[in-house]
């Protein structure tokens, strides 16, 4: 896997939704995806904590990118199922996600998402909350397979 | 449960990351949420696909309401965790998510969440498609007992 | 599909270890598997409650062979992943399994099982109680590529 | 946390299904409960296999008991929710689980369980074969509230 992969990946992860939800990413090695969010108003729930669906949002797309890492060019990576669960609540006004892949596979490929949130170094140090864990399954689907409804 | 409950749950449904992400309200009733999204560009993926994210977004937040309706004031609902099966990929303009108590529980409830998409008259008829199926897990928890971050 | 694969399903889902728990088929259709178990004291756990993992292991398996009735013999089916929900505890002397597949597919088939206890007629009617759901991702393999390690 | 109250869990781990199962105890710490099972052939599946429901068994009554070490004798466990992974097929004579725990908590704990699968000297090295992960969210109960059907 050349650092153009990567390189490619890092551009690939911020469009649309993830663009618009304001995720950045990290750190990128084979198997791996970091990213991070910076907390606005408009990713609250109705009682002031950080919205589920932000945190889901952003450890499906990173594990999904994580997955991305060990595959070529030739292959698209879609979201078979996921399964989180939030442990605590997410104080703090940076959310942080570590994916990582725990099965590489043809077919076939799981990663876990970390999600830590803390205070301006988000990410930095051991200050960090893990405040949800998720379990992801993907496919590797080959590109010429895929017919997008186009952007 | 009275009606203004509902009339409530509809007004507090659509507040923060909801509300950004453009969820309305449609239905509810007793141990019943049922709420849509007219799809924008920015709710896609790079592949042109709806985001998983939204999709996930969506289940949980209806799944939640769905657990809100039958509880009283005195309390909030919070995702324990959920899990969600891609069936098929979201075409059209709109996505409809029907959420439904399977448990009700003081403590724990349990919530599905079935996610259609199609095109216009969305949610209206047997042309819809059934893109994608949550399982719910909730804890109803006291309003005293939450302090969250402030708005 | 003939009845000669349903016949076949049939012996062929009570072997090894739904076998050694005493599973039997009910009911056999298109997309449709149903099982029960008579519960013996070795069924339970610590506090006198059936286990979970024999309701576990009821769901993953019906969910399977309902998955099997939507392919051919030059396919077998494996677990990718299940997400099972303990709703009430299980009550009574029978334990009835409804498996139900809500996506078919080439490779990849979503299931759902519908765990009911009782007494008696157990799965005749309305009297039983839901306890357990589980939603299951199949994946369907050619014959030829699997290589057990033998019986 | 006394020594009598790990002695007490390594006793009560092992009966009714586990026992029939052959599940074993082999390592008790606080938040951590390791435990292990010599294969048989009624373990297996139709096609020579481990059965998923056996790993399934192991990993839940496995992260129950991880969350048993860090409550005392006036609660038990409950499975609340598992969702597992099969990540390769289980080879070898032995498998042998890790349940840890993740999210402690009053009322809702969260643990994780890894299922390793090798031959002999199960769990012991480097060898041994991750072949399923589990997330299990379990809920503590007081023992008064609880009334099972009796052993």
């Amino acid at each position: 896997m050349s650092n153009g992969w990567f390189d490619h990946l890092k551009r690939d992860f911020v469009q649309g939704f993830p663009a618009y939800c304001g995720f950045r990413v990290k750190r990128v090695e084979h198997g791996l995806f970091e990213a991070s969010v910076t907390l606005r108003p408009d990713h609250r729930q109705q009682d002031g904590f950080v919205h589920a669906g932000v945190i889901a949002t952003l450890a499906d797309h990173t594990a999904g990118y994580a997955a991305f890492t060990t595959i070529t060019d030739a292959f698209r990576i879609l979201t078979v199922e996921f399964k989180i669960n939030y442990l605590r609540p997410a104080a703090g006004d940076t959310v942080v996600c570590r994916g990582k892949v725990i099965k590489p596979g043809k077919r076939i490929i799981v990663s876990e998402s970390e999600v830590y949130a803390g205070c301006g170094s988000a990410g930095s140090g051991s200050a960090q909350t893990l405040v949800a864990k998720a379990m992801v399954t993907l496919t590797a689907v080959p590109v010429d397979s895929l017919k997008g409804p186009g952007p």
